[in-house]
């Protein structure tokens, strides 16, 4: 005898959640078994994560002497982690105060949280065109209706923004940017802009979320005020941070930096989506920091990545000059690579992993599909003498499409 | 001067996450400093985390031979970890195959991902009657409309169920149940029960949420099949499960048991809420499992947790002979005890507090507040001879009110 099988509606937002180009890139780089390349993910190189160190103060965090390490955490994060947080934060552009600070897993809850407190079905969201794919997927994932506003060289551009906002005709509940050093596209916005995105939000009673995972990754150029600053304590910016760019990503650990006001809120929310963030990874960063062991892994990561960036550039220049442009980003993990003329890096994307090399197609960062012709290169992960490999082996892989 | 403040309209679904009594009740108990038994809470037993064994394996999980354990995981969970599971739960009431499972934040994200796939804005759900609280806020954090089902000492009252979905005139999208010692009663669904759950679910075409974080801690009665096993590959049923109560709440891993067609939805709305789930305490768990201590633990916290619910049974005959009946659960963590003469458990909670004992009031377990008698108690974070101790007080505080 069979069992009766229900056939189930699912809910009208599942349609949104169907799989994107980064599924299918993501899920063919898993299944390749020979030496590749790796420019796809934003994982930190694995030799820039300080895993001695982090297994030291985990003897300490997760020893018998500290049991509770294993127990249920406040909602709004483990004091002692967030005590040493706002002091690490002290004298950087995402200085901040213990009631603001609300312990997240990882940047991308700090995303659901925002929308799950402000965005209504059918509500506008304006996103970077292009931007980073699962912030996107979280705003469409509440159902926004979403507005994607063009990226250039200062960042997402703001007269753009009015422009899109006066056509669509109504007035956006959030605007969605990744100000600094830009998932995907690398670039920052520049100051003026920064000051003039807070304008029109203001006038528009719209919320910012500032999601800025990379800003403490800068190695050239002069450092910009955050968002967070720029604002001095307005509620109308709710920014999103991380310690998965800067420490380690499998931590699962960020923090939301909001009007105090919100907290009674998000400790609520966040309940109903994973009681609290897992403690041990709290207790561990609550020992990396008091060890002061960021300053010095921030430094080194810094120059390693500035060394890769160049490489990559160089790299760049000497097997594409003719054929593509690029970014320039002065800190964080990408380039963005637009070909002229026109390579379709969809198709693209299978022969360059047979030629060993892995990227994301441009499409994958916008909802509307708008960059067939570009991809993401992260240059963050890889040692320059591979990323000369891999630059080579994507040449060869365009020629081989083209031929 | 003073920055402008703007004011920015909350979600509409941000009504339904306002506080409740647990807000209430844990803000008030974190502010006690002196000695308090503390029935309120569900977490195990401090002595019943094997703290020992999670800081053995995670020196082997998080060494520096294992650097990638602090990069990202899969999002459907690290591979190893799901191997280790479907292993170790061979022979039990929840076996299950490799594609069906999906690792998870803790059980509560089982419940975040289930709405988030199933529950549209105006979808009735069906909770139980009482109802673990952050279950019906999930639901209602996706703007839900609840229906509450009276629980009687077989779990949730089918019969009833029927009939006040009949009443609504319309079927449930999604049917909540903790069917197992269940959280707050105590009780368990019985297997007539069950049958007939299912059978209706099957009518109506509703998804029935298995959440049974309690089932493997049975310390007395006989075994019941779960929902997962007697649905026999049924879609309808989504089972929720978490390591919190069999090993440890903060290291929030948790896993569900889904028809595997949902798995790819599973994955893109993991993504979109927290990336994937920390890998340093999957790591631990793939080695807790791996070297089989999963089986020596519950056999010891089984034994531990039946003799402290025998003790506060003991001590509720004691001082509430005459003023309350109690639950008799075969497993878990809570009693259910209701007062006859009625007494106000919301203002008892305060005396009780001042009296050295903690609960949560039976309202916080209903949406609609329909306990103000009763109250849940966990038996199982207290050893003995502080379960007499704190029986006493509340007889204390009953009698302080009274007079």
């Amino acid at each position: 005898m069979t069992t009766p099988t229900t056939s189930l509606p699912l809910a009208a937002r599942a349609d949104d959640l169907v799989g994107s180009v980064i599924d299918s890139s993501t899920s063919l780089l898993a299944r390749q078994s020979h030496d590749i390349v790796r420019f796809a993910m934003g994982s930190p190189a694995a030799e820039a994560i300080p895993t001695r160190a982090l297994a030291e103060v985990s003897a300490t965090a997760l020893g018998v002497h500290r049991p509770d390490s294993f127990d249920y955490a406040a909602t709004e994060g483990d004091m002692p982690l967030r005590e040493a947080l706002v002091a690490a934060l002290e004298g950087t552009t995402d200085a901040t105060t213990l009631d603001r600070v609300t312990i997240t897993s990882g940047g991308m809850q700090g995303l659901d949280l925002a929308c799950k407190l402000f965005v209504d079905p059918g509500d506008l969201v304006t996103v970077e065109s292009p931007t980073y794919t699962n912030g996107s997927a979280t705003a469409l994932s509440y159902q926004a209706q979403l507005l994607e506003v063009p990226v250039d060289q200062e960042g997402m551009d703001v007269d753009a923004l009015v422009a899109l906002v006066d056509h669509a005709g109504r007035t956006p509940k959030a605007i969605y940017t990744v100000p600094t050093f830009q998932n995907p596209s690398g670039t920052s916005l520049s100051l003026a802009r920064r000051h003039q995105l807070l304008e029109v939000a203001r006038e528009w009673g719209s919320l910012v979320i500032d999601d800025d995972p990379y800003g403490m990754l800068r190695f050239a150029g002069e450092p910009v005020p955050s968002l967070h600053q720029l604002a001095d304590g307005d509620p109308l910016v709710f920014s999103v941070r991380t310690f998965s760019k800067i420490v380690a990503p499998g931590l699962r650990v960020g923090w939301v930096d909001t009007d105090p006001s919100l907290q009674r809120l998000l400790i609520n929310a966040k309940q109903a989506m994973d009681t609290c963030t897992n403690l041990p990874a709290q207790r561990m960063l609550e020992g990396f920091l008091r060890e002061g062991y960021l300053a010095e892994h921030l430094t080194r990561t810094r120059a390693a990545y500035h060394e890769r960036k160049v490489a990559m550039q160089q790299a760049l220049t000497e097997h594409f000059g003719d054929l593509a442009r690029w970014t320039d980003p002065e800190g964080g993990f990408f380039l963005w690579v637009t070909f002229d003329p026109a390579v379709d890096t969809e198709a693209l994307f299978e022969v360059a992993l047979a030629e060993g090399v892995a990227y994301i197609p441009g499409n994958a960062f916008s909802p509307s599909r708008r960059f067939p012709d570009a991809l993401r290169l992260c240059f963050a992960s890889t040692p320059p003498p591979r990323i000369a490999e891999g630059v080579a082996r994507l040449r060869a892989a365009v020629d081989r499409l083209a031929g």
